[in-house]
This record gives structure tokens, C-alpha cells and sequence, in this order.
């Protein structure tokens, strides 16, 4: 039988596009697609869309709600950065102009950080999801990914924030370094744990270690999986002694892809930290639910 | 009118051959290709060279010496490693076996660190090449470069080294990664310090300051060669504040390409240090007919 979406939840980033059929609070339908913000122009974003969501259209217009990198300035739609400190949906959400006539669009704001430079598309919105389920919550979300973001709340609001390119570099020291040669599919805890050590306790050593990885696996043979766990550890030991300000002596939820999460998680814990697990999906959902309700329909 | 070559030099990298004609220790002429170590397999090493060098043949027997990531074990012929601490021209060139009539080649093996592992191919003869004219020279010399390598010599052999992957990491991401974007083709002395300070002082900090680059640009507009100099910094400060126990009060000779050369030497010269500048290809030509003579001819 057809689904005939109230209204269509969108989760549109750099590299993907996700979209759920909603009625209220309740999926109906999920749907994707490699149509990214970034292989996109100003022209191709409702087509894309359209083509992923058009089934669940009725006769009427349906209110689609969007968030991410479809706000930048390349995006659908600019939907300027609000300011921190602020509530993460304080903004209201912008309409696309001149759309089909069957869609309302919407594209919920990002946030921005002044006086040390950052900004969030996307992020803001699971942060509004977290919320939603937890309101008198103070403390840090950390919601890692290819940009790991540090988010400090207090009072319902978004206080500081900082972002740190780790899954990248991990990819590309990964994929397209001299690594590469050395580094396999697989994991290994005791080297991810060992990689992490090293660079928690001694940060500056990490652009020694990296090259070590290389030449261990030249001299004596190393495991591709332990390489890779190593080179993971490495990379988020550095990451955590540059957040230590933000996560030191404070509940964390860590917000994202389970197993990514959960290596997070199991480094904090390592450090006497206080840990949520949180799925990523469910926070992005529940804060485009919030999202809609703020903006009234 | 055509070359003659005595013998030929060779630097053979993972991504450029360079050849010299020699006449003893005097250059006759000098080719270049960019059929580098990692774009052959064994049996098209010996036409690469040939293809650069044959008009400098005679009707006898010419030698080749030559050193480089072409004496790896996919090169041209392993040429195993010598372990620290060791002179860097200690073991014998080896011979490549089977090559065409007209050449008797040989590769110079690299060096190998086995308690905090590390490897280097063809810093060993510019090392070599350096020791030729500093006889009695204790200290540390940098090679930088894609890997850059610090090198503790002392009594004339090698004592320890370890190498940064700090080129190769900007050029990943200031050409492949999201700061792409932002980073220009140029330079600014300012950002380059600004960048250098921030890392030296707080190396943990390398990984929060990447993403500003991006951000700061974002919300403010930055000049993409202000840009570009600053993530330069931030790598070169974060490499030396890993490297310290190797330049502090001591001697320090900075061989390698003049531009990259003179951006170390100004960054180690604001730390105290003091600095000597060679010219990185020189050393490589030293090392090479160093190493001929030391083989014997």
C-alpha cells in the first residue's frame, strides 16, 4: 500500500541525502541517496528530493523539514548561522523559495561561534533531538563523524562549541597516505587502546607516531587491523587531550553511528568519564519533530 | 655535442628519477622523469633509466650508482637495510643483477631504526654527502620534505632518527580535505608564525585549530594565502614541539629544497636554535659519489 506522508523529515548532509515519511511523531517510511549537498546545484536540490520523496506526496502541499549542509551557502537554501549562546532551534526555520507547489520546504538554521571561529549545519538539530528527551540537562554532547563536534549545554542552551577534523584525517591518512600500504579493514582493541594512550598522555607525539605506523609494518610485519586500530587510537587521544576542557569532570552523551560511538565512548570511560550512548538517527528525527512543532504548522 | 659519461649519479624517489652525468666528482649533464619508484614494476625500472640516460652511454661498461626509495622491495633491487647506529654509507652498495650489458648499477641501502621503529631510503646519502664536508660535525641535521626526517648524528655515524609525516599531511589537506576551500596558492609570514606559535606552545591544540581555518574563512572571509601559511604552521609547529629533544641546544643543519628549507630554518631560528641551510640536491650528488668511492671502483 502507498504511504501518504502528513509531512517529510529531511536529513540532507554533505555526502547524503535521508528522508522519512511522517505522521506527527510516527515514521511511516524511510528513504536515501547519495545526492549530497556537495555534488549538487542551486537547481538539482528539489529534483533529487523529488525523486526520493514524490511517491509519499497527496493531492495537498506537504511541509518537508530540513536540516544540514542544504542550508550553506551553496546549499538549496542559505539559512544563516544563529549566534552562540543560544537554544539550538532559536532560529526559525527558512522557506525555500519558489518551490513546487506540492512541497513547503523548510531549512532549519545552523550555528555559529564568533570569538573562536566554528560553525555546525546539522549537528544543531540532534542537539535540539537530545533535548527534546532530556530537558534539564547540563553537560557535553559529542557527536563524532567525519567532523567530530564538542558541544558545551547549559540551561538548555548551546554555550560553546568546537570542531575537530579527526574522521577526515583518519580517512585520508587511511586511504590516501603512505598508511594506506599498512592499514587494513579490520580492529584490534588492545593497539587502538595502546594508540590512544600515546597521544592522550603525550599529544605533541602524534605526527612522530603516524610515520612509525608505516615503518613497524616495513620492519617487523605489523597486522593490518591492529595498524588501523593504532592509527585510530592516535588520532583520538589527540582529539580528546585538545577537548579535555570540554569533557574533564562532566556528563557526556556521545550522539552518533553506534560503532564509531561506542570507540568514543570506551576511550572516556577509559578516563573515568561519565558516558550516554545516544543513536544519531533518532536524534536527528526527534529534533526535525522539534523543529517543526517550533516553527508552529 | 653529446655527454660521455664517466659514471652516472641517481636519486631515485617513490614519485621523480633524477640522473647526473658525472666525470669523477664533476657534473656533465644532468635529466629528470617522473617515472618515480611507486609507478613501476621490476622490469621497467631498467628502461626508465635507460630511456633518460642511454645517449650519455659509451661503448664500455658504465657505472650507476644510485640511491632512493629504488632499493625498496618493489624497486629495482632490495637493498636491505643497515641498522643504527652506523655510518651512513656502512654497508656496500648492491649490485643490481642481470641489468643490460652496458651498465654496471648499483643501489645504496637505506638505514633502519629497530627500538622505536622508523626506516629512511636516500636521506642516508645526503646525509652522507654533508658528512663529506663537515668532517667532524656533531648535531642533528632535518631533511624536510614529504617525510621529513630528523637525524641525531654524532662521530660520524647515525645515531638515531625519526620521521614527520608533516608534508605529506598538508598536502593532503590543503588539497583533498574540506580546508581545500580555503587554502590558496600563496604565503603569509604572519599566519605562518601565528600558526607555528599556537602548536609550539599548545601542540595538543593541532587538531582543534585545523577546522578554524575553514570556519574563520566561513564567518569571516580569510585570505586564502594567510590561510594556507597558517595550516603550515600549525603542522611545522606541531612537528617541532614532537622533535624537540632532537634540536634543542644543539647544531642543526636544514638540507633540502630552498623554499621549504628556509621555512624550518626561520621557524627554529625564533626557538633559539642555530641554523645551518645546505642545498638538499648537492648532498644527494655528495652522497653519491661518496658512496663510489667508498664501494671502490
Amino acid at each position: 500500500m502507498a504511504v501518504m506522508a502528513e509531512w517529510i523529515a529531511v536529513d540532507w548532509g554533505t555526502s547524503r541525502l535521508r528522508a522519512w515519511a511522517m505522521k506527527g511523531d510516527e515514521i511511516l517510511a524511510e528513504a536515501s541517496s547519495d545526492a549530497g549537498m556537495s555534488k549538487l546545484t542551486k537547481t538539482e536540490f528539489e529534483p533529487a528530493l523529488l525523486g526520493l520523496i514524490e511517491d509519499w506526496l497527496g493531492h495537498g502541499q506537504t511541509e518537508v523539514v530540513a536540516c544540514g549542509m542544504v542550508g550553506a551557502r551553496q546549499g538549496w537554501v542559505e539559512a544563516p548561522y544563529a549566534a552562540v549562546p543560544v537554544a539550538p532551534l532559536s532560529a526559525p526555520p527558512i522557506r525555500v523559495p519558489d518551490t513546487d507547489p506540492r512541497l513547503a520546504a523548510y531549512v532549519v538554521p545552523g550555528l555559529k561561534q564568533t570569538r573562536q571561529p566554528d560553525v555546525m549545519r546539522g549537528e544543531e538539530t540532534q542537539v535540539a533531538g537530545f533535548l527534546s528527551a532530556h530537558d534539564d540537562w547540563d553537560g557535553v554532547i559529542c557527536l563524532p563523524g567525519t567532523h567530530t563536534k564538542w558541544i558545551h549545554i547549559s540551561a538548555g542552551e548551546v554555550v560553546s562549541f568546537r570542531t575537530f577534523m579527526t574522521g577526515e584525517i583518519f580517512d585520508l591518512l587511511s586511504g590516501a597516505s603512505v598508511l594506506r600500504h599498512s592499514v587494513g579493514e579490520g580492529w584490534d582493541d588492545t593497539s587502538f587502546q595502546s594508540g590512544l594512550d600515546a597521544t592522550l598522555s603525550r599529544p605533541e607525539s602524534i605526527s612522530a607516531e603516524l610515520f612509525g605506523l608505516r615503518a613497524n609494518d616495513l620492519l617487523n610485519g605489523a597486522d593490518p587491523n591492529a595498524c588501523r586500530a593504532r592509527l585510530s587510537g592516535l588520532l583520538i587521544g589527540a582529539e580528546l587531550a585538545a577537548a579535555r576542557a570540554y569533557w574533564l569532570g562532566q556528563s557526556i552523551a556521545v550522539v552518533g553511528a553506534e560503532k564509531l560511538s561506542a570507540t568514543y565512548a570506551q576511550a572516556l570511560k577509559k578516563q573515568g568519564a561519565f558516558v550516554t550512548l545516544v543513536n544519531g538517527q533518532d536524534m536527528t528525527i526527534a529534533g526535525l519533530i522539534a523543529a517543526r512543532k517550533a516553527k508552529g504548522t
